[in-house]
């Protein structure tokens, strides 16, 4: 693996390398980890990296990196920058064949995810989103339990993601993260709805199976001073007739990241809390409450996939990114290999959902300035 | 006390019961407990009450009550019937010099809701409404310390209000308290909206002192065959530009009764939840999650005089309950007695609060209904 | 209901009040609420009890309530003293031939208890002692459970008892609860361990169905200068073979009533806690875990029997213990009458349980003090 | 870094395998990873392993590697294999230079433990002990505010370690972590006590700072024909005059793994969950209670020392795992660099640890069997 940007400082190339190498298939063997070459080569040494491999520009690490033997050259490239700079580097990389992981959202605006998406499927090569939270076992539970239809028909899907970091205007001073995060050029045309909305967006959709079809937002900028939306409240209506809520918010004061989910069915439904995320509360009309916990009983064979450790030992965040990678690399091999993989093993977020996920931001920022109540997806 | 309604097989009447009775400061002295003179008598019986205080009509009850001597006669009507009923009971006490404690909503319509009030305030007689959830200790905290400013400006308010008993047509099988509730002719306009909608709307503008003053809803019939709502999603907006999201929902699937807010201002906010009504959680910017707890510490006065056992000693609904008979009991003795009350114990819901949630559900119904996005309350 | 005790100041009076209260079975008709006339007098009036029938002591009250017309005068008494002074008017109604409920631990020592109980047996009158937990509807579910084998042979028990409330010396100040509580005088033998662990031993026997047989304990005085144990632990061994543990603090700072209950057996085991007591978590060998709740699905008669409201409508300290009231009341009107009483009613804690709770607090006391490792029961 | 044992099919191997990958650190260069030289072959092509250093015995690998040049043989050698072989490999790898990360207990008995501290001590080389839960953060911050006594003297220590999965004779199938860990001649003297009771000693008195002076225990084999013990109930006296409570036991039927401690000083206490590892509960007499989170606030430099992300993305047993390996790999860095270890990042439990567990393992097997109630440490 190639990592394109995660420089010091940066909070989520750390966790893409921790997520990366936890399950001991993906070594970290090169990065351009800064627009700054000076600042790439300090990181690199962080990391242990073989000097000639740290390089100043993605631009440079992914024509060097093709110059090199095939059993040498890097597998993929992981892309941690800011929004605005996840395009260039996808399709370069692309271009010169390397498999790519990026942070989501995909781009920076419509028109870069149409073009990626394009690119990707005319390549035929891997691209993951890491869209983290499906990454959890519980999750992959939940959606196993809908699809079988455990629940029956879907009728309410309630997706909340607060968050109190930025009860302030932290971007007012110099904290990185905020920083780039409210800044339209970098961020794109959304601040909270790009940053978190569009997770709970991406694990609403994964763990129904279903589509929304229709939504209507009340869209705020609720700190003085701040450029990009901080809060967005956002009814949604599902294509098969389910209705739900969805909001996002970075101003709930005292909030850590607090994404929950709560679908209901006609026999039951379930609640899953991404703070506690070894547990999937199932609740059933007219029987007593299910707390189904990673690593008990008799989970789906998805669920059983991406747990490591016996029950009661927790897993967190990194071990659910790290399924993302853990997925990835195993196609990767296989692909290498030409073997097949076990379709338990291949799911990841892709282009398509990072469409997706871009077309929602921009209908739910249409939707926040418009008098009109419902707006197609 | 008198009580017009909750004879056998009725819910509602015997919670009022149990909450009166308490704090043993307010006698079941008479009842018109149901339309059939008959099974009242049976519902007098097993409350022990003296047959001849036990009347075959609301009508016939107030005006025999009113002809006895006046140490005597009930102090005050409580009406604990559908709906429907409300209204004429209420205003023949009133007009009869009787006080009522009347369950919620106020009235079957608009209409009686202002006719309500107008004969409410011009008899100068109490009139109390059970929104029965404001009556618990750490309701009564959260509203202090919002009041105090302890969070500077409220920014966003969340109120959720999910049971999932009619996730069936539980109206279709005998069941009384479904069948009512769901009856266009005894419950209103409104279902689910009604029955619990107003309780929440009631509810965040209690906790934070704040109005709603236009709303977005998506409301549903989710159940086929049903004739009310079953599901409502609402947006919110506060006069003082707070941004919140207001949902309540009989369809929920294996849902109890999960009353939930979470209000969030610049500073902090907090998370209360009926099911563990003893807490309060208290949240900061940068700093530990507090878990506030009847009994325990520096509380405010209101929260303290609403709370009548020791910390860890759970109180639960009947005591909340309690609270607003108890407070209006107070009142009574010291208009009686001609003494001045405590203001810690004049707290109840009014017939202005009546009006409003009635208004509320007026409009929610009617933005369900609309092309329009945003109503003013 | 005529109650000996519970003036002005006393709490477990007041519980004592709004329990019986509760259910609108049980009148309060008269008292002798302190050993000062004048105090009795007073409190007398705060409960709007017929001033003749306040009385100066409870000497006084047995001998006048006796002269009273059978349909008049009292049906039972309610003792709510401290400790030292519960044999002298329990023995003293009971000849009387009144019916007594009594608060615990039974007596002050072990002859008042042994003697206590031979007079009750030799009465045939109901005694009722209040061991309130056992009242709550989901330690009912799980013994239940217990006794219908659904867990097979149990095999350990924990049980908790922490409380905070005495982490200082506040018997030094003029805490009228600590006071008494900590006077050897009035207490008896035992501190914590007479005032709660007795409690957590009858919840553990009741519970389970099964009695302890031996003990180890390490018994302690924690807070510099106080006369009774504020904390001790206790290794168990019941009669089936079964293992346990029980303690009991009041200097576990911090701690409100935390009574917790786990129980295993061979396929499975329950947790109870008394501070969110609508709720038995039931844990299964390979299966995932189960929340049962008052009032959702398939739960025992017994549980049923002694839930007021619906699921998610919160019941707490005073409904629990307000079943104790409920199932005597049922008792002893069914004595009147002259009519069987449905087995699900007649559950309370008796004066056996009393003197086992005695035995209990003796052995525990001797085994703190010596070096022998058991003490049989 | 070498590892010795962990082949296909354990489990503990992979865990310490992707605990020392985390932090990017510590490279997999070699092992011996089985006693069948088959086996150890497959396990190291699983792990991407240079076969050349994929050895058949641990007693090849050490010389083998230390045939290597400096910068390329292994830096230390990590020991997962089951107790009765930790010790050979352990004194092998220090006599040869290589510094140990061993799991734990520290050996197979007494002797082995304290020739093996002798060994440890002579060398000077590093060798720690996988003490793992006292990896977690919480864990650490709790340990600071005692030793800052911010709660006063410490008056009580409760700690838990329910674990329900040797709840049948698992050992009599095939399960190869039930057979070893039941079988005395591969686990010691010990079955649960030795597993996991170790673990609760060891929480216990890193928490506190507090050595346990004195024990009473109750030793039990429940299950029938087991072999070793499977639940044990144990008194603790502190050497400052707290008492305490220890329990372990692997027969509580649907319990994962869960550790639980609680410590009460004079002014307040902690509670600390392992299954939800990122909140320590602090309770303060007469305050109102608070939810310490990682990443949250004004926690302890040790705390935020070994915390990776941010507040809300929650960390768990492989990261407080890998928080051990990581202090091990800054101070043999530090050794090889000559330079200086910040002291935050040198705490990990250490050879006297395991000579204490040791001990506690044999005293309280020894009190299991005694009639004599208190056993010095």
């Amino acid at each position: 693996m190639g990592m394109i940007g995660g420089g010091r400082g940066a909070f989520i190339g750390a966790v893409h390398r921790m997520a990366a190498a936890l399950d001991g298939q993906i070594d970290l063997v090169c990065g351009a980890f800064s627009s700054s070459a000076e600042k790439s080569k300090l990181s690199g040494e962080d990391l242990y990296l073989d000097p000639s491999r740290v390089y100043g520009s993605y631009k440079e690490m992914i024509i060097e990196e093709k110059n090199l033997p095939e059993d040498i050259r890097m597998d993929f490239v992981s892309i941690v920058t800011p929004n605005h700079m996840h395009f260039a580097p996808a399709v370069m990389a692309i271009e010169n064949g390397f498999h790519v992981v990026a942070d989501k959202p995909l781009c920076f605006n419509m028109e870069e995810a149409y073009a990626l998406e394009k690119v990707v499927k005319d390549s035929g090569l891997i691209f993951a989103l890491t869209h983290n939270y499906t990454g959890y076992p519980m999750v992959k539970q939940a959606k196993a339990m809908f699809r079988k239809g455990d629940f029956g028909k879907i009728r309410k899907v309630v997706v909340e993601y607060p968050q109190g970091w930025l009860s302030t205007l932290l971007e007012a001073s110099d904290q990185k993260q905020a920083a780039w995060r409210t800044d339209p050029k970098k961020s794109g045309i959304a601040g909270a709805m790009g940053d978190i909305g569009t997770h709970a967006e991406n694990l609403a959709e994964y763990m129904t199976g279903l589509k929304i079809s229709e939504i209507c937002a009340d869209i705020s900028i609720l700190v003085e001073g701040r450029l990009l939306d901080d809060d967005g409240n956002v009814l949604l209506r599902f294509e098969n007739g389910a209705k739900g809520i969805l909001y996002a918010s970075q101003i709930s004061a005292g909030e850590e990241n607090n994404l929950r989910i709560k679908v209901y069915g006609e026999k039951g439904g379930v609640e899953w809390a991404q703070m506690h995320p070894n547990s999937l509360i199932v609740r059933w009309n007219d029987k007593s409450t299910q707390i189904l916990r990673t690593g008990v009983g008799d989970l789906s064979p998805e669920a059983q996939a991406h747990t490591r450790i016996p029950a009661g030992h927790p897993e967190g965040y990194l071990e659910a990114f790290g399924n993302i990678y853990r997925n990835v690399a195993r196609c990767i091999q296989a692909r290498i290999a030409g073997t097949a993989v076990d379709p338990l093993y291949t799911d990841f977020p892709t282009v398509e959902d990072g469409v997706r996920g871009m077309n929602f931001i921009y209908k739910v920022i249409e939707s926040g300035k418009s008098e009109q109540k419902w707006i197609k997806l």
